[in-house]
Protein backbone atom coordinates (compact mmCIF):
# COMPACT_ATOMS: atom_id res chain seq x y z
CA UNK A 1 0.00 0.00 0.00
CA UNK A 2 0.82 3.38 -1.33
CA UNK A 3 1.36 5.63 2.17
CA UNK A 4 -1.52 7.77 2.64
CA UNK A 5 -1.85 11.36 1.30
CA UNK A 6 -1.85 14.02 4.43
CA UNK A 7 -4.83 16.55 4.41
CA UNK A 8 -4.59 19.60 6.92
CA UNK A 9 -7.88 21.77 6.80
CA UNK A 10 -9.78 23.88 9.20
CA UNK A 11 -13.28 24.54 9.85
CA UNK A 12 -13.33 27.55 9.18
CA UNK A 13 -12.00 27.37 5.58
CA UNK A 14 -13.91 27.95 2.56
CA UNK A 15 -11.56 25.86 0.10
CA UNK A 16 -11.05 23.43 2.85
CA UNK A 17 -14.68 22.21 2.68
CA UNK A 18 -14.19 21.99 -1.17
CA UNK A 19 -10.96 20.26 -1.06
CA UNK A 20 -12.77 17.83 1.82
CA UNK A 21 -15.89 16.97 -0.51
CA UNK A 22 -13.03 15.88 -2.96
CA UNK A 23 -9.63 14.40 -1.65
CA UNK A 24 -10.91 10.96 -0.68
CA UNK A 25 -12.32 10.34 -3.97
CA UNK A 26 -9.02 11.92 -5.62
CA UNK A 27 -6.81 9.81 -3.78
CA UNK A 28 -9.08 6.44 -4.00
CA UNK A 29 -8.45 6.99 -7.53
CA UNK A 30 -5.03 6.34 -7.29
CA UNK A 31 -4.78 3.62 -4.21
CA UNK A 32 -4.33 5.92 -1.58
CA UNK A 33 -5.77 6.36 2.13
CA UNK A 34 -5.90 10.19 3.05
CA UNK A 35 -4.97 11.04 6.98
CA UNK A 36 -7.23 13.98 7.96
CA UNK A 37 -5.75 16.24 10.10
CA UNK A 38 -7.87 18.82 11.22
CA UNK A 39 -6.09 22.41 12.44
CA UNK A 40 -6.50 25.80 13.66
CA UNK A 41 -5.52 28.90 10.84
CA UNK A 42 -5.70 31.45 14.07
CA UNK A 43 -2.63 29.93 15.59
CA UNK A 44 -0.40 29.08 12.50
CA UNK A 45 -1.46 33.02 11.10
CA UNK A 46 0.22 34.36 14.74
CA UNK A 47 3.26 32.98 12.68
CA UNK A 48 2.81 34.20 9.12
CA UNK A 49 1.10 37.73 10.52
CA UNK A 50 -1.72 36.42 7.72
CA UNK A 51 -5.18 37.43 7.93
CA UNK A 52 -8.41 35.88 6.86
CA UNK A 53 -9.14 36.21 3.27
CA UNK A 54 -12.17 38.29 3.93
CA UNK A 55 -10.89 40.28 6.26
CA UNK A 56 -8.09 41.47 3.54
CA UNK A 57 -8.86 44.95 2.10
CA UNK A 58 -9.68 44.41 -1.34
CA UNK A 59 -9.64 40.74 -1.71
CA UNK A 60 -12.18 40.01 0.68
CA UNK A 61 -15.27 41.01 -1.39
CA UNK A 62 -13.43 38.92 -4.16
CA UNK A 63 -12.74 35.96 -1.78
CA UNK A 64 -16.23 35.47 -0.96
CA UNK A 65 -17.21 36.09 -4.80
CA UNK A 66 -14.73 33.53 -5.70
CA UNK A 67 -15.54 30.61 -2.94
CA UNK A 68 -18.97 30.46 -4.57
CA UNK A 69 -17.71 30.39 -8.09
CA UNK A 70 -15.29 27.61 -7.41
CA UNK A 71 -17.64 25.68 -5.30
CA UNK A 72 -20.35 26.14 -8.46
CA UNK A 73 -17.02 25.18 -11.01
CA UNK A 74 -16.77 21.74 -9.20
CA UNK A 75 -20.63 21.18 -8.59
CA UNK A 76 -19.95 21.13 -4.78
CA UNK A 77 -22.97 22.67 -2.51
CA UNK A 78 -21.82 25.90 -1.31
CA UNK A 79 -23.51 29.00 1.02
CA UNK A 80 -21.68 31.59 2.14
CA UNK A 81 -21.92 31.83 6.14
CA UNK A 82 -22.92 34.69 7.78
CA UNK A 83 -21.05 34.16 10.34
CA UNK A 84 -17.44 34.11 9.21
CA UNK A 85 -14.77 33.66 10.35
CA UNK A 86 -15.68 31.13 13.06
CA UNK A 87 -13.26 29.70 15.82
CA UNK A 88 -13.26 26.25 15.27
CA UNK A 89 -11.68 24.18 17.98
CA UNK A 90 -14.29 22.65 19.19
CA UNK A 91 -15.16 21.40 15.70
CA UNK A 92 -11.37 20.00 15.43
CA UNK A 93 -11.58 18.13 18.89
CA UNK A 94 -14.62 16.18 18.20
CA UNK A 95 -13.05 15.25 14.91
CA UNK A 96 -10.04 13.95 16.84
CA UNK A 97 -12.14 12.17 19.79
CA UNK A 98 -13.99 10.72 17.09
CA UNK A 99 -10.90 9.15 15.56
CA UNK A 100 -9.39 8.05 18.95
CA UNK A 101 -13.03 6.79 20.35
CA UNK A 102 -14.48 5.23 16.75
CA UNK A 103 -11.83 5.15 14.19
CA UNK A 104 -10.93 7.36 11.53
CA UNK A 105 -13.83 6.24 8.92
CA UNK A 106 -16.21 7.66 11.41
CA UNK A 107 -13.88 10.70 11.59
CA UNK A 108 -13.65 11.44 8.38
CA UNK A 109 -17.26 11.30 8.05
CA UNK A 110 -18.60 13.38 11.02
CA UNK A 111 -15.47 15.94 9.78
CA UNK A 112 -17.66 16.11 6.37
CA UNK A 113 -20.67 16.24 8.67
CA UNK A 114 -19.18 19.17 10.15
CA UNK A 115 -18.08 21.18 7.12
CA UNK A 116 -21.84 20.95 5.63
CA UNK A 117 -23.15 21.82 8.41
CA UNK A 118 -21.36 24.66 8.36
CA UNK A 119 -20.40 25.78 4.27
CA UNK A 120 -24.19 24.42 3.03
CA UNK A 121 -27.11 24.24 5.83
CA UNK A 122 -25.99 27.62 7.57
CA UNK A 123 -24.72 25.95 11.06
CA UNK A 124 -22.62 28.27 12.64
CA UNK A 125 -20.51 25.26 14.20
CA UNK A 126 -18.33 27.82 16.60
CA UNK A 127 -19.37 26.73 19.74
CA UNK A 128 -19.74 23.23 21.58
CA UNK A 129 -23.16 22.93 21.68
CA UNK A 130 -23.61 22.91 17.95
CA UNK A 131 -20.91 20.71 17.16
CA UNK A 132 -21.97 18.49 20.09
CA UNK A 133 -25.95 18.58 18.65
CA UNK A 134 -24.55 17.71 14.93
CA UNK A 135 -22.86 14.53 16.64
CA UNK A 136 -25.71 13.78 17.97
CA UNK A 137 -27.66 13.90 14.71
CA UNK A 138 -24.84 12.05 13.68
CA UNK A 139 -25.17 8.98 15.90
CA UNK A 140 -22.88 9.86 18.70
CA UNK A 141 -23.41 9.62 22.53
CA UNK A 142 -23.90 13.14 22.91
CA UNK A 143 -23.00 13.30 26.56
CA UNK A 144 -19.91 11.42 25.84
CA UNK A 145 -18.65 13.81 23.23
CA UNK A 146 -19.26 16.62 25.34
CA UNK A 147 -17.19 15.07 27.84
CA UNK A 148 -14.48 14.19 25.37
CA UNK A 149 -13.94 17.19 23.31
CA UNK A 150 -13.80 18.90 26.73
CA UNK A 151 -10.74 16.38 28.49
CA UNK A 152 -7.61 17.86 28.45
CA UNK A 153 -6.10 14.51 26.62
CA UNK A 154 -7.76 15.44 23.32
CA UNK A 155 -7.06 19.92 24.05
CA UNK A 156 -3.01 18.93 24.43
CA UNK A 157 -3.97 16.23 21.21
CA UNK A 158 -4.65 19.28 18.92
CA UNK A 159 -1.78 21.32 20.09
CA UNK A 160 0.22 18.77 19.08
CA UNK A 161 -1.49 17.90 16.10
CA UNK A 162 -1.11 21.59 15.03
CA UNK A 163 2.87 21.90 16.36
CA UNK A 164 3.54 18.95 14.08
CA UNK A 165 1.20 20.78 10.59
CA UNK A 166 3.67 23.49 11.27
CA UNK A 167 6.83 21.40 11.43
CA UNK A 168 5.90 20.01 8.51
CA UNK A 169 5.18 23.15 6.61
CA UNK A 170 1.58 23.83 6.84
CA UNK A 171 0.74 27.04 6.73
CA UNK A 172 -2.59 27.13 5.11
CA UNK A 173 -5.98 25.22 4.02
CA UNK A 174 -6.23 23.09 2.36
CA UNK A 175 -2.96 21.67 2.20
CA UNK A 176 -1.95 18.53 1.60
CA UNK A 177 1.65 16.66 1.34
CA UNK A 178 1.87 13.51 -1.20
CA UNK A 179 5.39 11.67 -0.25
CA UNK A 180 6.68 15.00 1.80
CA UNK A 181 6.13 16.96 -1.54
CA UNK A 182 3.74 20.15 -0.26
CA UNK A 183 0.24 21.56 -1.96
CA UNK A 184 -1.03 24.45 -0.68
CA UNK A 185 -4.98 25.27 -2.10
CA UNK A 186 -7.75 23.58 -3.21
CA UNK A 187 -6.53 25.11 -7.07
CA UNK A 188 -3.87 22.68 -6.62
CA UNK A 189 -5.59 19.58 -7.08
CA UNK A 190 -4.63 19.67 -10.66
CA UNK A 191 -0.96 19.00 -9.66
CA UNK A 192 -1.69 16.55 -6.63
CA UNK A 193 -3.77 14.30 -9.13
CA UNK A 194 -0.37 14.53 -11.78
CA UNK A 195 1.64 13.51 -8.81
CA UNK A 196 -0.15 10.84 -7.62
CA UNK A 197 -0.66 9.45 -11.57
CA UNK A 198 3.23 9.99 -11.87
CA UNK A 199 5.23 10.51 -9.05
CA UNK A 200 6.38 13.98 -9.53
CA UNK A 201 5.73 16.92 -11.63
CA UNK B 1 -15.98 41.46 -31.84
CA UNK B 2 -16.44 40.65 -28.31
CA UNK B 3 -14.53 42.80 -25.52
CA UNK B 4 -11.28 42.37 -25.03
CA UNK B 5 -9.38 40.18 -22.07
CA UNK B 6 -8.28 42.77 -19.96
CA UNK B 7 -4.72 41.65 -17.77
CA UNK B 8 -3.19 42.59 -14.98
CA UNK B 9 0.27 41.93 -14.41
CA UNK B 10 3.14 43.22 -12.60
CA UNK B 11 6.74 42.58 -13.66
CA UNK B 12 7.71 41.24 -10.34
CA UNK B 13 5.30 38.22 -10.17
CA UNK B 14 6.13 34.60 -11.12
CA UNK B 15 2.43 33.76 -11.25
CA UNK B 16 2.48 37.24 -13.93
CA UNK B 17 4.48 35.93 -15.94
CA UNK B 18 3.06 32.22 -16.15
CA UNK B 19 -0.02 33.55 -17.23
CA UNK B 20 1.67 36.40 -19.56
CA UNK B 21 3.23 33.20 -21.57
CA UNK B 22 -0.54 31.31 -21.64
CA UNK B 23 -3.10 34.60 -21.67
CA UNK B 24 -3.39 35.32 -25.12
CA UNK B 25 -3.26 32.17 -26.56
CA UNK B 26 -6.47 31.20 -24.29
CA UNK B 27 -8.35 34.42 -25.15
CA UNK B 28 -7.55 33.77 -28.92
CA UNK B 29 -9.27 30.07 -29.08
CA UNK B 30 -12.18 31.98 -28.06
CA UNK B 31 -12.44 34.83 -30.42
CA UNK B 32 -11.28 37.65 -28.19
CA UNK B 33 -8.11 40.14 -27.63
CA UNK B 34 -6.19 40.64 -24.63
CA UNK B 35 -5.91 44.21 -23.10
CA UNK B 36 -2.30 44.72 -21.29
CA UNK B 37 -1.93 46.60 -17.94
CA UNK B 38 1.40 46.74 -16.08
CA UNK B 39 0.78 47.58 -12.55
CA UNK B 40 2.98 48.06 -9.70
CA UNK B 41 2.18 46.02 -6.62
CA UNK B 42 3.87 47.79 -4.14
CA UNK B 43 1.55 50.50 -4.89
CA UNK B 44 -1.46 48.33 -4.38
CA UNK B 45 -0.07 46.07 -1.48
CA UNK B 46 -0.20 49.35 0.71
CA UNK B 47 -4.00 49.18 0.30
CA UNK B 48 -4.15 45.28 0.95
CA UNK B 49 -1.13 45.69 3.89
CA UNK B 50 -0.11 42.12 1.96
CA UNK B 51 3.97 41.34 1.34
CA UNK B 52 5.50 39.67 -1.49
CA UNK B 53 4.39 35.87 -1.43
CA UNK B 54 8.17 34.94 -0.96
CA UNK B 55 8.73 37.74 2.29
CA UNK B 56 5.95 36.16 3.90
CA UNK B 57 7.23 33.40 7.21
CA UNK B 58 7.04 30.27 5.70
CA UNK B 59 4.72 30.79 2.51
CA UNK B 60 7.99 31.79 0.98
CA UNK B 61 10.20 28.79 0.90
CA UNK B 62 6.73 26.89 -0.31
CA UNK B 63 6.29 30.06 -2.96
CA UNK B 64 9.42 29.63 -4.97
CA UNK B 65 9.09 25.76 -4.82
CA UNK B 66 5.22 26.06 -6.31
CA UNK B 67 6.21 29.21 -8.71
CA UNK B 68 9.01 26.57 -10.21
CA UNK B 69 7.16 23.12 -10.40
CA UNK B 70 3.73 25.08 -11.38
CA UNK B 71 6.08 26.80 -14.59
CA UNK B 72 6.98 22.50 -14.79
CA UNK B 73 3.70 21.51 -14.33
CA UNK B 74 2.80 24.43 -17.87
CA UNK B 75 5.57 23.54 -19.69
CA UNK B 76 6.76 26.81 -18.86
CA UNK B 77 10.60 27.81 -19.11
CA UNK B 78 11.12 29.47 -15.87
CA UNK B 79 14.57 29.99 -13.48
CA UNK B 80 13.73 31.95 -10.44
CA UNK B 81 15.49 35.34 -10.34
CA UNK B 82 18.64 35.48 -7.71
CA UNK B 83 17.37 38.96 -6.72
CA UNK B 84 13.65 39.19 -5.93
CA UNK B 85 11.34 40.86 -5.85
CA UNK B 86 12.37 43.73 -8.08
CA UNK B 87 10.82 47.28 -8.59
CA UNK B 88 9.57 47.33 -11.49
CA UNK B 89 8.19 50.60 -12.48
CA UNK B 90 10.84 51.12 -15.56
CA UNK B 91 9.48 48.04 -16.82
CA UNK B 92 5.76 48.66 -16.72
CA UNK B 93 6.49 52.64 -17.98
CA UNK B 94 8.71 51.08 -21.20
CA UNK B 95 5.92 48.96 -21.70
CA UNK B 96 3.70 52.08 -21.75
CA UNK B 97 5.74 54.22 -23.93
CA UNK B 98 6.29 51.76 -26.30
CA UNK B 99 2.07 50.96 -26.50
CA UNK B 100 1.95 54.82 -27.12
CA UNK B 101 4.16 54.81 -29.92
CA UNK B 102 4.44 51.44 -31.66
CA UNK B 103 1.06 50.09 -30.88
CA UNK B 104 -0.21 47.71 -29.06
CA UNK B 105 1.33 44.48 -30.77
CA UNK B 106 4.69 45.44 -30.62
CA UNK B 107 3.94 46.50 -26.46
CA UNK B 108 2.57 43.03 -25.61
CA UNK B 109 5.73 41.16 -27.68
CA UNK B 110 7.97 43.72 -25.36
CA UNK B 111 6.14 42.90 -22.39
CA UNK B 112 6.58 39.41 -22.90
CA UNK B 113 10.62 39.81 -23.72
CA UNK B 114 11.35 41.64 -20.30
CA UNK B 115 9.29 38.77 -18.59
CA UNK B 116 11.58 36.22 -20.08
CA UNK B 117 14.89 38.25 -19.52
CA UNK B 118 13.44 38.44 -15.72
CA UNK B 119 12.31 34.94 -15.09
CA UNK B 120 14.28 33.02 -18.04
CA UNK B 121 17.78 34.84 -18.45
CA UNK B 122 17.94 35.79 -14.94
CA UNK B 123 18.60 39.64 -15.89
CA UNK B 124 17.68 41.83 -13.09
CA UNK B 125 15.07 44.14 -14.78
CA UNK B 126 14.70 46.89 -11.74
CA UNK B 127 16.91 49.02 -13.11
CA UNK B 128 16.20 51.64 -16.77
CA UNK B 129 18.98 50.24 -18.07
CA UNK B 130 18.76 46.75 -18.27
CA UNK B 131 15.28 47.87 -19.62
CA UNK B 132 16.52 50.29 -22.65
CA UNK B 133 19.59 47.26 -23.46
CA UNK B 134 16.56 44.70 -23.50
CA UNK B 135 14.71 47.05 -25.76
CA UNK B 136 17.72 48.29 -28.03
CA UNK B 137 18.14 43.75 -28.34
CA UNK B 138 14.22 43.66 -29.11
CA UNK B 139 14.99 46.19 -32.07
CA UNK B 140 13.79 49.87 -30.41
CA UNK B 141 15.73 52.91 -30.41
CA UNK B 142 17.39 53.41 -27.31
CA UNK B 143 17.50 56.44 -26.68
CA UNK B 144 14.26 57.38 -27.79
CA UNK B 145 13.09 54.83 -25.12
CA UNK B 146 15.34 56.14 -22.93
CA UNK B 147 13.73 59.44 -22.75
CA UNK B 148 10.28 57.84 -23.58
CA UNK B 149 10.40 56.72 -19.90
CA UNK B 150 11.87 59.40 -18.22
CA UNK B 151 8.58 61.63 -19.29
CA UNK B 152 6.42 63.13 -16.29
CA UNK B 153 3.82 61.95 -19.38
CA UNK B 154 4.30 58.28 -18.84
CA UNK B 155 5.08 58.44 -15.30
CA UNK B 156 2.10 59.80 -14.68
CA UNK B 157 0.32 57.47 -17.19
CA UNK B 158 1.70 54.33 -15.19
CA UNK B 159 0.28 55.88 -12.00
CA UNK B 160 -3.22 56.75 -13.87
CA UNK B 161 -3.33 52.68 -14.87
CA UNK B 162 -2.56 51.91 -10.94
CA UNK B 163 -5.96 54.03 -9.88
CA UNK B 164 -7.79 52.52 -12.71
CA UNK B 165 -6.63 48.81 -12.05
CA UNK B 166 -7.98 49.13 -8.15
CA UNK B 167 -10.75 51.22 -9.25
CA UNK B 168 -11.51 47.92 -10.85
CA UNK B 169 -10.89 45.98 -8.07
CA UNK B 170 -7.08 44.58 -9.36
CA UNK B 171 -5.38 43.37 -6.10
CA UNK B 172 -2.84 40.93 -7.02
CA UNK B 173 -1.18 39.93 -10.57
CA UNK B 174 -2.13 38.27 -12.41
CA UNK B 175 -5.61 39.58 -12.55
CA UNK B 176 -8.18 39.18 -15.26
CA UNK B 177 -11.48 40.58 -15.98
CA UNK B 178 -13.84 38.97 -18.79
CA UNK B 179 -17.14 41.06 -19.43
CA UNK B 180 -16.95 42.09 -15.78
CA UNK B 181 -15.80 39.08 -14.08
CA UNK B 182 -12.71 39.19 -11.91
CA UNK B 183 -9.91 36.49 -11.55
CA UNK B 184 -7.23 36.51 -9.43
CA UNK B 185 -4.58 34.17 -10.14
CA UNK B 186 -3.03 32.09 -12.92
CA UNK B 187 -4.58 29.27 -11.22
CA UNK B 188 -8.02 30.70 -12.10
CA UNK B 189 -7.03 29.63 -15.82
CA UNK B 190 -9.38 26.65 -15.46
CA UNK B 191 -12.79 29.37 -14.70
CA UNK B 192 -11.32 31.92 -17.06
CA UNK B 193 -11.36 29.88 -20.05
CA UNK B 194 -14.92 28.24 -19.02
CA UNK B 195 -15.88 31.61 -18.49
CA UNK B 196 -14.90 32.73 -21.87
CA UNK B 197 -17.01 29.53 -23.18
CA UNK B 198 -19.79 29.43 -21.88
CA UNK B 199 -20.03 33.22 -20.79
CA UNK B 200 -20.80 32.23 -16.72
CA UNK B 201 -19.85 29.76 -14.43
Amino acid sequence: MKSPVQFYFDFSSPYGYLAAMKIDELAAKYGRDVEWHPVLLGVIFKITACLPLTQVPMKGKYSEHDFARTARFHDIPFVMPTVFPISSQHAARAVLWVANTKGRDRSVAFAKALYRAFFVDQINISGAEQVIEIGRQFGLDAAALEQGIATAEVKDQLKMEIDDAIKAGVFGSPFVIVDGEPFWGFDRFDQIEATLKNGKI
